[in-house]
């Protein structure tokens, strides 16, 4: 039975999740928060959800006994260039009780430690955005796409929310009458499936409806594509096809042909028994056909073991991921 | 020799063009003044250009000659919903010392009369957006695309702009050396045309320049695309092919097969003798081989011709259209 304890943390742009966790595979404690992103939700708000999952973590922990922590966070390079960001961080892990130092790392090493403990590999993420990593030696190589909405992110949940409206807007232009998918998107954006008696009122009203809005809340739109496909509907699964193709494109663009390490697939739309996933997990076995696929499970636990694998007393951290870090199935 | 004048007016985003008539032919005065278009500058600013060009074209000439006049403008709908729009604009009219009533027309239907008299045809417009819309009896009927640059405008110069920075973006996520449009897209965006040490960083630089800004502006862009197309570069050639694709699969939205009436191609990216033009011709030509194919010309003086071709004295309104709008060679 070890004393060692470790803290994770996986913060999103809508939740955060925090971890304690012994050496010995003990869970201490959990802790969850809001989105704690300092770009999108500034340092201050960010810190006191920072301190609120770690709280919740070590609530019958004593703090004293951690010994090293990790947070897993979009743009970490953003925060540790700002030294307020920094200095806010700082803080909330001080006023959490915490005495070790902590190290910050891209939430897409942290996807790709919840997959797998191989030192080298690729992670491909597909949530509201999409990005693609080499990771070498446990830590972020060369990265594809991550371009953002307005240059890319293909193949992610805006990408798919998009495309729905302009598969929409080209058949309300033809003079097509909207399919299933088509009929979801204009209840959504209008509140009816309807199409005015000119179909070009209809165009207006939904160009309108979405430029109303940040671009990026059309991510909203994914889920609805990826149910029209798992429905069976033709055009949602030509959507969730091309999608596939971009992420992988993405992939390739870092991968070598061939290449045996791992490939983690993490993000909302490929974690789980999604239709994106089944898509990617086809082409990437066509490119990669020796190549372990895993799906990214608890970033808490994956950052929790990045911070204790270099403790001295951690021998095989390969070991330890296996009895920290959950699979999923 | 006729007595009668009418009067057209080409409203645009950066320029406002009205030019004075006679029915036999005698251009009596043409103004010009700023982009009077009352949805991006103000009903109010845009009713002071229109008057602006308005007391140009009709400095030599008495107003209370002035028997018709039309307005082509992006957005017509848009002013004639909106009561404090209509009204800037008829004082612009009146303080000009127009006492005739005035047309406000789209300025897709005033494109596609600049280049042909045929009631009936078809225009496909590629600037800053991209358009195409059927023409009726002279008037714009159904329309495809024109959706703005985040749902559509596909193989407008906003499209040729974000594809040269997305296609810049994958060499440099790729590890390849920029081609002689991504070096021009870099010296564009960053002032020189060379990667960092660590390309991600030039990736997030080059991301940042572009979102720092209005999106739309990626249009400008668009004529490093066209110029690296006419030098005979691969990967611009590849651009223009695919926007012209988009662009004739717009026109096939509305127009027929084998339809045999008139195409007009307007609007920056496809008058006068660019490689887009050419590349749209060559796919319209195969779609529509016996419909001809116009360019759009003088808006101003096409306007001119829909204020006059219903006044009584007209009895050929073809003859009319031949002796008062220029035609493109």
């Amino acid at each position: 039975m070890s004393d060692t304890v470790v803290v994770g943390l996986d913060v999103g742009g809508t939740s955060t999740r925090a971890t304690a966790l012994t050496l010995d595979g003990r869970r201490l404690g959990d802790g969850r928060a809001g989105g704690g992103n300092p770009t999108s939700h500034g340092a201050d708000r960010a810190a006191a959800e920072l301190l609120a999952a770690l709280r919740g973590a070590l609530a019958d922990t004593d703090p004293g006994r951690v010994r090293a922590g990790t947070i897993g966070l979009a743009g970490a390079g953003r925060l540790l260039a700002d030294p307020a960001g920094r200095a806010a961080f700082d803080r909330a892990w001080h006023d959490a009780g915490l005495r070790c130092p902590y190290v910050v790392h891209g939430d897409a090493l942290v996807a790709y430690a919840s997959g797998t403990a191989a030192p080298d590999g690729t992670v491909l993420i597909a949530g509201t955005g999409a990005i693609a990593a080499e990771v070498h030696e446990l830590r972020l190589d060369r990265v594809a796409d991550g371009h953002g909405w307005l240059l890319g992110d293909a193949g992610s949940g805006f990408w798919l929310g998009r495309e729905a409206v302009r598969r929409l807007l080209a058949d309300l232009d033809s003079g097509r009458a909207p399919d299933a998918l088509g009929q979801q998107v204009l209840a959504d954006l209008l509140g009816a499936p309807e199409v005015a008696a000119r179909p070009r009122d209809t165009v207006d009203t939904l160009i309108q409806a979405v430029t109303r809005r940040p671009p990026v809340e059309l991510a909203r739109l994914a889920p609805r594509v990826v149910a029209a496909a798992v429905a069976g509907e033709p055009a949602a699964t030509r959507l969730i096809t091309e999608a596939a193709g971009h992420l992988v494109e993405s992939v390739r663009r870092i991968r070598p042909a061939g290449a045996v390490s791992p490939l983690v697939l993490g993000g909302g739309l490929l974690t789980g028994d999604t239709p994106l996933a089944a898509a990617v997990r086809v082409e990437a076995a066509r490119r990669w056909p020796d190549a372990p696929l895993r799906s990214a499970g608890d970033g808490a636990a994956a950052a929790a073991w990045l911070a204790a694998r270099d403790l001295p007393e951690v021998a095989d951290p390969v070991a330890l991921h296996a009895l920290i870090v959950p699979t999923p199935t």
